[in-house]
């Protein structure tokens, strides 16, 4: 785990010297879902829990006596003005990310990488939909993702904690690898020729890799050529684009068809 | 047009009077996508704009005429705390909505009936994924939605102003009404026992309705009896539920394979 300035007494890392956000390595979590699900997460180092009376009643024993109990106003203070934190908020350590060797293998189920997508909402609701979709992993860029707090946690509804992450330093060699370890890495892409759903039937199973850029920008270049296929949402006339969350939802969707322990009947290899 | 302070002299309306939210009747949109959209809607008739110099650039010439060039903090000090405005900031008239009676043909297209979703994000992208896939118009309860301005129009990047919305009083009986015109109501809920892509291909074509609710509630039990039939996304065993706003854009791309506009090879009828 990273060290914090709560537990750790050596020097602080070379990100934090460079004056990097401390959101990095500890952060605030807020919202009912979130945080319940944080503080059930044997993983997720909790620092400090502020609550008021009547969320206190939904945490366990031994939360409780952990927990600082105030009125909603003092909680929002320590919040940024936008958090809607329903009386639950806390401070805790960054989760630890898996490392990429672990779910490479393509029999391990589905991944989803996330190329620069920064807005907080969008990457929750990503780890919200690979949760319901039975996704591996999501593999983020290590210094183009939101910290793994706040508005992430809150739109992720718990997902945070049920569906790990990875974080890698380059997009495209990550894809490569996966490759090389005989997964099937589809990007996400408007212009693309191939439709989604003929791409995931042809080469549907645990080794499929779903690439999803940024809004606007889409995947970058490099990105985009090193994967196997890119495919397209089929959309009508009216259409610009599809916001990443629901793209991403579709995807998943999509690829879940082929899954047995969701979809009994399908044929998936 | 509901009549406004700026364009109408009359005596302002008995919502008015009795203290709701003049909001519905005005308010502020901003973002670029969102801002420029209402701009080119000619159903929409703005009040003020208000932009930046770089933002200038992106008007037209009407436009820019009657924009008030300001700094960013100042278009922000006109916005709530949370509007992340990108320069843009327009104050318009609400929208008409369309009636009942203009979109309720079973041969007009796909329709989304919001059953009580009060969250603007969600709504914006429920107008975004309906513009993707085609859909005839979006219907809300008209006591339970949100204005359609601010948040909405954000997330729906401009596709407030190219998807009819509907408002109507009772939504059960909107679908009964519906139902009586031909049309298929297919009501999503996680509990159901059939899946969502056997009920849309059983039931496919421009007469189909989709139904949803809020999210944790779900449809109220007198909307769910009213629907043709309810339907579930099937879900892995670690999920808990889709967003909302995930779970329409599925149920709109489900429903988009039989649309011969969107899938040519489509057998839909």
């Amino acid at each position: 785990m990273a060290p914090t300035r709560r537990n750790s007494e050596k020097r602080p890392p070379a990100a934090r010297r460079a004056g990097r956000p401390a959101s990095v390595h500890e952060g605030w979590i807020w919202g009912r879902h979130a945080v319940l699900a944080a503080l059930a997460n044997p993983r997720r180092k909790a620092l400090s829990l502020h609550v008021t009376r009547n969320a206190a009643a939904d945490l366990s024993d031994t939360d409780r006596a952990k927990a600082e109990i105030a009125q909603p106003g003092a909680i929002s203070a320590l919040l940024p003005d936008s958090a809607v934190h329903q009386g639950f908020a806390l401070k805790a350590a960054a989760l630890d990310p898996e490392p990429l060797a672990a779910v490479q293998d393509a029999t391990h189920g589905l991944l989803v990488v996330l190329d620069q997508i920064t807005d907080p909402q969008n990457v929750g609701a990503v780890f919200r939909s690979a949760a319901a979709f039975g996704a591996r992993a999501v593999i983020l860029q290590d210094r183009k993702a939101p910290p793994l707090f706040g508005a992430v946690c809150k739109a992720a509804v718990g997902c945070v904690e049920t569906v790990p992450h990875v974080k890698v330093t380059n997009i495209a060699d990550t894809i490569s690898g996966l490759r090389e370890a005989g997964r099937y890495a589809i990007g996400l892409a408007g212009e693309a020729e191939a439709a989604l759903d003929d791409e995931i039937a042809a080469n549907a199973g645990p080794g499929l890799v779903i690439v999803l850029g940024a809004e606007g920008a889409g995947l970058r270049p490099r990105v985009a050529d090193h994967c196997d296929a890119l495919a397209r949402i089929p959309m009508g006339p009216k259409a610009e684009s599809l916001n990443v969350a629901a793209a991403a939802a579709i995807a998943l969707y999509e690829a879940s068809r082929f899954d047995k322990r969701i979809n009994p009947r399908s044929d998936a290899r």
